[in-house]
């Protein structure tokens, strides 16, 4: 066996993602030694408890409550606390004391980004965060390194797994939010509190990591318009499929180009997509990330977006990354912010639409509802029409579905309000985005 | 704007692909500087006939005949010239000159990889080939970097356009081989001599790259197992279809555990998968790459595998991370031969199979035909049998399709070998395999 140098890793957190790390980081210690070209001794693993129950047994002797002393003298840290307290302060403080941070930690990324690597400029080390982005999916290098000579236009993205399985079960079954929702959390797929995945937070971390990487520039989390998936029913899933869509739970992000220059847009709300595009076919927590480039066309990167052994992957992808840079030199991944582009308000995207209203069934109504539209400049593409009840004439109410051709989302925004007070317009059931052309 | 280094960029090839390059170099030439962190500066564009009609204009003060010239004092060369020689001596030239390479030449890597990483690891030059593997998609900084924690058991790859748009307009259209093929050569999705796609020599050459990264191994391109569609017709369509799956003509690399050790198998052939395997919705000319990761699962990269840009976009990445190295030091994606493991023939795989013979239509002959796979240890999942012809009885000839379990490839060869002798099979009129599972 080849006599390597050894480089001292200290592991903070044993979650489900941490012990599957510190267990592939045993096993696997022989190959990971020659692709790394340096031994990775797992120096120890601070956790809040050592005798809480682990998904991989670890040897009791690397556990500590003392993450400080651990972090001195390692030569790469693994944060997977999680949160940004007190990860924010053991990472900027493994950064000042010369080692380099592999982290799977969005929210941490997504809130101080811009702090941290800035810590890490000053001294020379660098952040792996694969982990953060899109779980097992590598997507870090292709978008930092792979895609560096090319533009990239768009990304839309499945970064949630749990919104994912919900959306997709409502599909696939017919079945209704609360009902999926309460089926997810019985089978783990979901949290006992499941704000962070259903409003959005989650999506809206890893839409934040993605575009700043891609558009090489800092998006802060609240530049990321959010929206969650709570509102969406069965209703709305029928007349999606009915029009030949799927709804998902996408994180858009967007280079635009006016007048004034380029600026991007970066947003997280569900979409209506056609059943032929790709992102169409990801089922269950599965996630996917489809890259559109000015020159490489259109990609699509696929894969697993959580899990403790999946995401582990991705963890120790980076780790043999920081110790090939101890040993060789260069430069790691780090955030590239020269673009600097603008992130504008959601606005100011243009995209379209898929509108349900109740309406008077009266003649003239369609009239009225299209004048409404053609003022707001929401240039009208399909109309569907449908009485509401029992199908009798005169019931009263009718339900008309709009397809839009694109439209500026303040346009519509404001349109729709208009067509909410128009007197003939008894209730806006749904404003849906179609996005992928 | 910021006062970079200059490195001197020399390309040698212009032709679809080179062409795109130096369009962009040119075109985006500040945006690449700084994501390099030098400024690129394209020296000279080596071609064989100064006058030649291009894709893309280029500046006439930059063409030049003489590669070698060309190359001395260059940092990064270029080479898209494809071809064996005179393509070998000019990357061996390029790298004893310093400088490092990037290149889209699968045929060279394929077969001279070993000597060229040989020189190149022993003056500390770098060679670049993410074009090389599956045009525009961004698949080797996965495989060596993001997975590099990580084990792959399997790649299943569609690694060539042409023979994926061939076959799906066959499963799509209903059509013949030869009709496709023809009308393929007229849209120019195919070459006038479509050998090298057709009988699968194209994919083979990138199913040993890719082996060989995926497996830190040397695979020699003659230890793949190849080939070809042009045994595919439209009955055979027709019968996958029937079955639920759909043929591709498919790259596969796979880790083998057996009582001696690892091993691995890479080969090329068109086999049965599932219409369900998000590998038989990848249409037209795109290719894609399925990888099977012990931690992370199953990972999907999907994109355009040709095109003069879109594999410019694949260059350029390679040509960005050159420079930052030649700024920032440290490793490149070099080849890692570490593992070597050995590569087993295709008699020692075990995959499923798709049997369809035509066999005299009398009693017994079902029990003979199953007595005979028993015998050669080839277990049966499912069987259908029709008559052939008008449907009448006694019309003499009877379809059989078999199904196998999992069987050695070997035994499964001797098998076909004796029912073909064994005076009531007719005809063996197809024998495929089934991936993916």
């Amino acid at each position: 066996m080849t006599d390597y140098r050894r480089l001292r890793v200290a592991l903070l957190g044993a979650g489900s993602v941490g012990s599957q790390v510190a267990g592939l980081l045993r096993q696997h210690a022989d190959e990971l030694a020659d692709r790394a070209g340096a031994r990775l001794e797992l120096v120890g693993i601070a956790v809040r408890d050592v005798d809480a129950p682990r998904d991989v047994e670890l040897p009791r002797e690397l556990l500590t409550t003392d993450a400080e002393t651990l972090i001195v003298g390692a030569d790469i840290v693994i944060e997977l606390m999680g949160g940004i307290e007190p990860a924010r302060t053991y990472v900027l403080q493994a950064i000042n004391s010369g080692a380099d941070v592999v982290t799977g930690n969005k929210a941490l990324l997504a809130t101080h980004g811009p702090e941290i690597f800035d810590a890490a400029d000053q001294v020379g080390a660098e952040v792996y965060y694969e982990a953060a982005a899109a779980g097992a999916i590598p997507i870090i290098r292709p978008l930092r390194d792979s895609l560096a000579g090319d533009r990239v236009q768009r990304i839309m993205a499945i970064v949630n797994g749990t919104t994912n399985y919900i959306l997709d079960r409502m599909d696939t079954e017919g079945a209704e939010f609360a009902d999926v929702l309460a089926d997810a959390q019985r089978l783990g797929y979901a949290e006992a509190d499941p704000t962070a995945d259903v409003e959005g937070f989650d999506a809206a971390q890893k839409a934040a990591i993605l575009a700043s990487l891609a558009f090489h520039t800092a998006v802060p989390l609240d530049a990321v318009h959010r929206e969650g998936i709570t509102a969406i029913d069965k209703s709305m899933m029928d007349s999606a499929r009915h029009a030949g869509y799927v709804i998902k739970l996408l994180a858009v992000c967007e280079r635009l180009t006016g007048p004034e220059g380029e600026s991007i847009s970066v947003r997280v709300y569900p979409t209506l997509i056609d059943r032929a595009h790709p992102l169409a076919s990801v089922h269950g927590a599965n996630n996917a990330v489809f890259v559109q480039a000015e020159a490489a066309g259109n990609l699509m990167f696929y894969g697993a977006g959580a899990g403790g052994v999946q995401t582990a992957s991705a963890v120790l992808g980076d780790v043999v990354s920081a110790a090939r840079r101890h040993i060789a030199g260069g430069v790691g991944v780090g955030e590239s912010t020269l673009a600097n582009l603008p992130v504008v308000p959601v606005g100011r995207v243009t995209t379209r639409y898929h509108i349900t209203l109740e309406v008077d069934d009266q003649p003239g109504v369609l009239a009225t509802v299209a004048g409404i539209l053609s003022e707001g400049r929401v240039s009208i593409a399909t109309v569907e029409q449908t009485v509401v009840g029992d199908g009798e004439a005169g019931s009263g109410i009718a339900r008309l579905v709009i397809g839009t051709h694109k439209a500026l989302e303040q346009d519509l925004s404001e349109t729709v309000d208009r067509l909410a007070a128009s007197g003939v317009v008894e209730r806006v059931v749904s404003v849906l985005r179609v996005e992928g052309d």
